[in-house]
């Protein structure tokens, strides 16, 4: 239930505000250097505090890898990552102890795992915290691909609110990517999107958004039908981060409102191998990568914790106030970009490895 | 790889042109009254050759079940569904054997399989056909739920090319849902939709549409984080379907454009139990159901076989034209109501059993 | 539950007096010839009826493969095999339906499904007849592996009753082994053996026994630890065979009164590559295997059934007498031969494929 | 493939001499008040340098427990233990780093994952110190299944090289159990068992032996078939163990040369509930518990390290001696007590739970 993929496996465990947050990835080749940098690159890039529009929130988010590298090298045995949480201020939760907060995943917590027994302090086990350890493990999976098998992944900002990048997708480098605090490739949207940001941000309010990702360079034949397919797989993961309530691949929703004429992809031949003239496939038919950029898009709702006055419910039913007061992200997307990439990441390597 | 779910699992065989197509399912509990008259009522609502707006291929479609069932009842030892393919017509599809058309998964199965090992007869393995055996195994599920866990799951079409039902989901019976040809509960707009259909089908084209699923009854409480959610489960089942190009859940993509104040579902006691005023949230929080109704909807491509002259390549490369022959939806949309609903009878199944 | 393996999946389906049984291979590679006479033959060897060792029930055990294969070769399609039960005699069992036999699953499947779930024809799902799917499914495995990877499989009985082959474990051809009709290479060892089974057949009574299987040509570096080991999925398919109680593995038991100096398996060099002077590891060192003979042992205990006077429960826990009228073998390891090689075909498969 | 079970998953890292070892278990229930003292307990039982027939490592073996407990209970998220390798002396290994060690995994492993990627550190990956993560999950759950279940478990040694404990198999309590370090419950065979351990230290030779384990208390229904036996699940368990080279049930091996009507078990009514006069069975029929203890035996080859010249391999493929000079145990049995008890404990837990 805390592992996700078949071949290449992560293994999640850790607490919002317990001692630590981590993961173990199993299936890992051997013999591959393992690169820190790359990971705290990653990892740097969740981390809270890192911008005026994220949490503040401080984690030096520092990782500590103890196990299936030998020598600077992966052995092929499992790889434990860790990281600390020296920020954690549970005292900041004791108010959230008997009550559900809207949106969150409280209420429904205590009706599967009985009432009393919830780490309350700071969502616990839902928080969005637990996924520094996914973004360990995938961004060592994500430097493999591309370092083994060119294949690139970059996900960005598409949408924040209201204000939407309209450019089709296309692989950028990281460094595009963060050229803006939104990680919005585009700098007159982004400074928009921050705007909105901010906006919401002085109105005790929050927003929800869109990221597109972009994966390049996955050879023709990956994934497997009828329910193993690349794209249910690709689904599978997105879905399980916090905030998520959508996900569509290539033309998606939008081609539901098309004619096959107007939407099938036709192919040609380009550098002698099959090419589609357009992409609304998305890089998949039938389950199975067909060679073109794998292109999908995951929606955020907005974050759930907002700092106005709210109407709910406490453990024993009665109506209740309340108004947040821990810290939290106005607009979770911008920090969520690495966790779609290295979920990516896994569930592509899960294929390829 | 052909095998969906954990403690419910159906696993499929099958192509569309071969002999049969069928499915094992495992994990069902004992001492069920077998309703056959239930799972071929699921089948004829799948079935081509229904009604003018469907593929004129005809199948009687009846079901076999020849294990894990004895003297009427179910015994806990997996169940056999199967289902003979009457009606191929393998010499329609000769033409086929050498051209990838277009949005389809003919060059993507001779990319992983190898060429010349494809099975091209109507899709082959690739076929919406081989859902039937899916609909056979889900519908046992889906009225063991509504018989012994009052769990009612009702999906509906939402979408067919520009023409929307936009009122809220509920939960519609599948008299008010087989009211017209369509699948729409809205006869009206069912009517509208309809003739969008015809319109294509003179055009030689094709329509996509969106369809909208309610599962009521639910309690709260099912589901498991962080890699085991309830809505990722459902996601990655829908992305089995084939055509389908997007799965979201209660406010979806809608959300991202949403501020939290907007969109945050509010609790309040109804009946004694907690209840969320709204229900952006799609009776799922965490990945876990909080006892709302969960409420998805499935984005479905135009059929990708359009009777339109269109350009492609053949197995050795070569730019050639195809014009579709064989027999085929305009729109998929209607058929795929029944396939919805079993998909998501297993995957609650799943949790519930 | 009925599925076994990981890359390779046999899911298995039917009961001993249902209409069928059969089981769907699911992983299975494309482009493989299939080859129905190889299949057919390792279900000759299983089927019933074969010689006057066995029971006298008789089925034709003709095998009907009916998707994943085109043109007579696979097509990376989950494949279905399927074979009737035309001997059925469900009447021979209605004395049964009341009454637990002793040493056979009778009372334990009341107990996991519900009184009066269960399909007491002749055992029902319980019944070794089930194995003859999974033998079809095992088979196809067998042959690719002697193909395409040069991997034998060879199993013989090594013990009936007190009777024992004395010689070492080596890869046997299937002529050497059907030269008997109880499948001992040893022409005077296994007629002791049939004199031991006719003697207990004329007592009504049976005979426990234990099958030796060589699998010759497997690389080194097959298996992973540390819950994937080799051995273990070996024995976890062996211990899944009706009637096995132990499964050992090179030296086995004997070697838990040894000293390591005399069962240390020590390394030469032989051919350019490693090679172990005696194999007491029987092929596998820390579940990976050497490049050796992998060897192993199963223990069978005696038909359950048996044609004296045994005192046992009813299913109102009244205690009566049952005497066995149904058909059985008086010892069942003849002909779980091919049962043992095709097991252990699908497991090294998992791990080739 | 570090992970074991499906229901109650553990997921073990680690390696003899890096930093740590562990383990994450997932799918414990919520609620259960943590025992530290009890899982410290097993994992003092296990532990090197506790008496004067094991290694002389010294490890404090003090377990973190960092997740999934909340207010000294559980929270149903996934809980990681995790142990420090206080006393790894890494550089008594270096002279391992080119030569494969007799009957270890040093060959199979570089076969697996490349020569040069190894951790060789005491057997890296494959030492048996691993287990120490298995241990510490597996007895959170044995504790769980005693409290909760009324399900004791228990193990003793059977036999210690060529001295065997001729009494049937009962529970102990574990103070009968280690009231002799070589946890053999009776103090002649003890005191004899000892004898033949000090005699091949003093040898420079090891021992093999037998573990015996009683699971009592194991309600009727327990397991499924056919592939998911709960014999099949505890051999699969047992035979991931280093050093395993055999499992048994029940009557065992011993069975292949007896007849039916000597060895079945035949019902009669105990207590109001059905009870066989004998457990040859050992608990299980058909791959489902019966209510009987289940009764089983787990073979251990001697120690694969001994203190005496053996020939063997480095890694360039030269012949050349070697004579080992790290700690190690001369007989593994006695400490391999609590890794039996606590991954059978996983494995029924797997079942209750």
């Amino acid at each position: 239930m805390n592992t996700l993929g078949k071949n290449i496996r992560l293994t999640s465990y850790g607490e919002s505000h317990g001692e630590v947050v981590g993961a173990i990835l199993d299936g890992f080749p051997a013999g591959f250097s393992l690169n820190v940098d790359y990971i705290q690159g990653q990892l740097d890039r969740r981390k809270p505090g890192q911008s005026r529009v994220s949490t503040p929130r401080e984690e030096a988010d520092k990782v500590i890898i103890n196990s299936g590298v030998f020598n600077g090298k992966t052995t092929g045995a499992p790889i434990h990552f860790q990281l600390k949480n020296n920020n954690a201020k549970p005292k900041d939760y004791a108010h959230l102890k008997e009550v559900y907060r809207p949106s969150h995943a409280d209420y429904t917590y205590d009706a599967r795992y009985g009432a009393g027994n919830r780490d309350y302090r700071g969502g616990g086990r839902s928080s969005a915290r637990v996924t520094a350890g996914w973004v360990a493990g995938g961004a060592l999976v994500q430097d493999y691909l591309a370092k083994e098998n060119q294949i690139k992944i970059s996900a960005y900002v598409k949408q924040i609110g209201g204000v939407k990048l309209e450019t089709p997708a296309i692989l950028y480098t990281i460094e595009e990517v963060d050229a803006t605090i939104v990680r919005c490739p585009d700098e007159g949207v982004a400074a928009t999107m921050i705007v909105a940001i901010e906006q919401a941000q002085k109105d005790k309010d929050s927003l929800g958004g869109i990221i597109e990702c972009v994966v390049s360079g996955v050879p023709a034949g990956l994934g497997n039908p009828v329910f193993d397919k690349l794209n249910a797989a690709l689904g599978h993961a997105m879905l399980s981060i916090n905030a998520v309530k959508g996900f569509e691949l290539g033309g998606g929703f939008e081609m539901s409102s098309k004619r096959g004429r107007e939407v099938n992809d036709s192919f040609e031949m380009k550098d002698g191998k099959p090419y589609t003239k357009t992409n609304n496939s998305g890089g998949i038919q039938g389950g199975i990568s067909n060679g073109m950029d794998i292109v999908f898009r995951v929606a955020f709702k907005p974050t759930a914790t907002i700092g106005t006055l709210q109407s709910t419910l406490n453990t024993s039913g009665d109506e209740v106030e309340l108004e947040a007061t821990g810290r939290h992200d106005p607009c979770v997307v911008p920090r969520a970009v690495p966790i779609v990439e290295t979920l990516a990441a896994l569930v592509v390597g899960g294929y390829v490895l």
